[in-house]
Formats: C-alpha cells, sequence, structure tokens
C-alpha cells in the first residue's frame, strides 16, 4: 500500500505526493481529486513534455479544473531524467535546450544518439507509468472501477503512445505535437495497437514535428474515433479553445464522478 | 420591408418564410429565432449542401438548437437550382445523384462542363445570400448591429467561401467537406480574402475531396485563427461531436444574445 508523503489543499482540489519504485528508481508521483473525495471515480493521466515536470503549470491547473469541474483524480509523475529526478541547474539547462529547440532557434536534433537516448527513455517511462498508475488505483478514492484516460502532448506523446499501447485500462487518449518519422517502427506498431477513441492535436508550423510526420501518426493509430486538430502556429502555440475540447473529450468518454460516459451508457443498454 | 408569409412557433422557437428578389429571381429564405424574441441578436447564416434546402434536418435542428441554447437567429435559404427553386421530382434525382457522388459509387464529375456549372451557380448564389442578409436584418429581433456568423459545408463552403470572402458583415465561419482544386483560381483568391476566425472540418476518406484539396484550402485561409478537424470516414460522416464544436465556436465569437463573445469582449476591453 502506497503511502503520501504530503497532502495539501487549495482551491478545494487536495494533492497527494507520493512515490513509486520501479526497476531500482524511485518514480516522484502527484495525484489530485476534489478535497474530501470518496470513491472510485474517473482519473485522467497527464503526461509532461520535454523539460517539463510533473507539476508544470498546465498540469497544475489542468488537474485542478477537472477536479472541481467533473470531479475526476489525476495523476502526474516525472519522466526520467525531469523534474525532482534531476538538480535545478541541469532542469534548468534542459528548459533552454528544448526552448531553443521547440521555438525553432536551435535545429531539431535527429542524431542516431539522440533518437537512442529518446527510445531508451520511453522504454524506461512506459513501466513507471504502469507502475504508477497500480498505485493510483490502490487509493479509495480512485479504486480500479473508474474508467482511465490519458493525455500527454510531445514528449507526452512520445512517451504516451506507446505506454497506451500497452496498458489495457486506458480508455482514451490525448496526444499532440509529436509526429512519426520515417524509419520510427517503434512508434509505428504502438501507434497502430491504439483502437481506443484519440484527439491529436498538431501545430502546422511546428519547428519539431513536421506536417508530413503529424498527419502519419495520425493515420497509423487503429482507432475508428479519432480526430486530428491542426492549428496554425508553432510548438508552444496550442490555442487555448483546445484545452475545452479536450475537457470536453474526457468528458465524452470518461463521464464525470457518479455520472457514467454517454460512450459508457450505450455500452451498457 | 420585407413581410413574412409564413409564421410558425414549434418547440419555442419561431420559423419565418420570407422571400427576396434578387437579379430577377425570387429566393426562399427562413429565418429562425426564439419564440417572442425581441431586439438584436448574433445571427448565424446556415447553407445546405447539394441536393439539399434551407429546412433539411440537420439545418432545422441546428437552427432549433441555437434559439434555444444561445438565443440565436438563424436564416437559410434555397441555393439556386434547389429546394422550393425546383420540382420535387427534380429534387428527387438531384438528391440521387449527388448521394451516388458523395458515397463513391459513383466518381465525382470535375469535368469543364460541372465546373462550370458549379463557378456559375456559386455567382449567383453570392449575391441572393447577401439580399437574404440585409432582408434579415432588417427585423428588430435580428438588428444590423449583432454579430454575424457562416455556417455551411460542402456545397455550403463552395459557395461560402466566396460569400464570406466579399461580407464584411460575417465575423466567423464553419467551413468544411470541400478542398482547392488546383487551377480553381476564384477559389484560391477568395480563400485568401478571407481572414476572420474558422473552424475546417474534413472527412479523411471524403470520395468528393481528396486530403490534399483540403489541406491546401485550409492552407489557403488568411485568417490567424483556424482550426482544421479532421475525422476518418467518407463525405456524410461527420462525427456529432463536431456539431458540439460548432455551437462553441459560435458561441466563443459571437457570444449569446445579451451577452457579448469573450472575443468581442476583449476589443471592447
Amino acid at each position: 500500500m502506497t503511502t503520501f508523503t504530503d497532502v495539501r489543499a487549495e482551491d478545494g482540489v487536495a494533492r497527494h505526493s507520493f512515490a513509486v519504485d520501479c526497476a531500482g528508481e524511485r518514480v516522484p508521483a502527484v495525484l489530485w481529486a476534489p478535497e474530501g473525495a470518496k470513491g472510485p471515480r474517473p482519473l485522467v493521466l497527464l503526461g509532461h513534455g520535454g523539460s517539463q515536470h510533473k507539476k508544470t503549470e498546465g498540469i497544475r491547473l489542468r488537474a485542478k479544473h477537472y477536479a472541481l469541474r467533473l470531479g475526476y483524480a489525476t495523476l502526474a509523475i516525472d519522466a526520467p531524467g525531469h523534474g525532482d529526478r534531476i538538480s535545478r541547474e541541469d532542469a534548468a539547462r534542459n528548459m533552454a535546450e528544448v526552448g531553443a529547440r521547440v521555438t525553432g532557434q536551435v535545429a531539431a536534433d535527429w542524431t542516431p544518439e539522440r533518437l537512442r537516448q529518446m527510445a531508451e527513455r520511453t522504454r524506461q517511462a512506459v513501466p513507471e507509468w504502469r507502475a504508477a498508475l497500480d498505485a493510483a488505483q490502490g487509493f479509495e478514492f480512485v479504486g480500479a472501477a473508474g474508467p482511465v484516460g490519458y493525455w500527454g502532448v510531445s514528449m507526452g506523446t512520445a512517451i504516451g503512445v506507446p505506454f497506451v499501447a500497452s496498458e489495457p485500462r486506458i480508455g482514451c487518449a490525448v496526444f499532440g505535437l509529436a509526429g512519426l518519422r520515417p524509419g520510427a517502427t517503434e512508434m509505428a506498431e504502438a501507434a497502430a495497437k491504439i483502437a481506443i477513441p484519440v484527439e491529436f492535436v498538431f501545430q502546422w508550423e511546428d519547428a519539431v514535428a513536421p506536417r508530413e510526420h503529424g498527419i502519419a501518426l495520425f493515420d497509423a493509430f487503429a482507432s475508428t474515433q479519432k480526430t486530428m486538430h491542426i492549428n496554425p502556429g508553432g510548438h508552444m502555440e496550442i490555442p487555448d479553445f483546445e484545452g475545452a475540447s479536450w475537457e470536453r473529450f474526457f468528458s465524452r468518454h470518461l463521464g464525470s464522478a457518479g455520472h457514467p460516459a454517454r460512450a459508457r451508457v450505450a455500452e451498457l443498454a
């Protein structure tokens, strides 16, 4: 039984810190839920982007929003080489490097060495997500009965696609800001195993994800229900209204606490 | 002053029938609004698809929905060669022909003669829309002060793009199920004049609009705020959740009756 190392409430939302052990690593995790939540509820996993961390602003705000508006629990972990798993100095350097790439100031680095590092990070991250999900479902206010969704763009998609492909508990996913490079067979095979509803958000002038790679990844998902949302602008310029669209996507497929999703109601009928 | 030939209420929504004269043609029009509506309100023009008509089911349901949920007025007209402008026999034959094409049973017809007919229909339709909009804004429960949006996919886009390009009263538009063919210079020039927010819905296996043509049309809009929603399936298979997205799009840009849009509030601030 996992125990919390810290619990604090803010704006009616409780944030529970804990850690899970996986392959010799201690993975920091945080689980949000409405303050005083009891009983099972939908859970959304939030995968942060490169150079970000489990409590990065977008994740924190989305976690609170989903708790207050939908009664959801949300779970985030630090990816390998991110957040509390590295020093503040390394995190700052990482942020500057990634920032330069995604804004196009520095060319995207697709050298074999970098691709190897990224693939290694993904292979490490997938079982870590699984261990964190196991732990989260062990808490009474989350439970194993409720539906689970995944949200993650950019590195959150690079890690999320193989994770979701191998995790039958995930019922729907938001991906984006990433593509399928020619020769990326592991990613292609993972995407082809994903048949759940997917919303895929893509920026048309993304310095690190060319258009044709984005379309190739969208095409690779086996899902019959998948939507690609294309917006102008760069990697960091997803319009705010896409956030509202993600909320409706999860609401449609996961329902809200105490209210099964429309899709799940149809399954029962 | 235009007068109504028929007014009837159903489910709290009033449907006003009238006609406008344009270039020797009498154009049948219908204007929906909440029953008992008084004073200016947002107006959405609804452009039907090929072989359909101004009161086709999707338009009728959307008109009622927008009236009841947002307090909007909505306006639809019969396109040239459609609805009450042709005999029932011709309408049935037209529906069968278009149905065979959009479902891929019959190859899309892009012969020069057909393209010439379509261009001619569009040139006729644009001033008809303008005349109908003039008339609608003359009614007290619509007025000229409120914001105006346009919705139309397929033929509603073929006609809507040149119309919206030439009509400064339109503040936002939903287009879709259509593309930009190489050499379609009139359509390309019209799209390049459109700089308002656009939501563009596209079906990835559309028998009458190839993917690259759809992307070319999306790219051709000058709008800085434009989103392309791609879904799997054919011309007649737009998922229902896109309808909810259109409603939010209009709500975002036009506000609701008595409540200015967020975008317009920002303009005033």
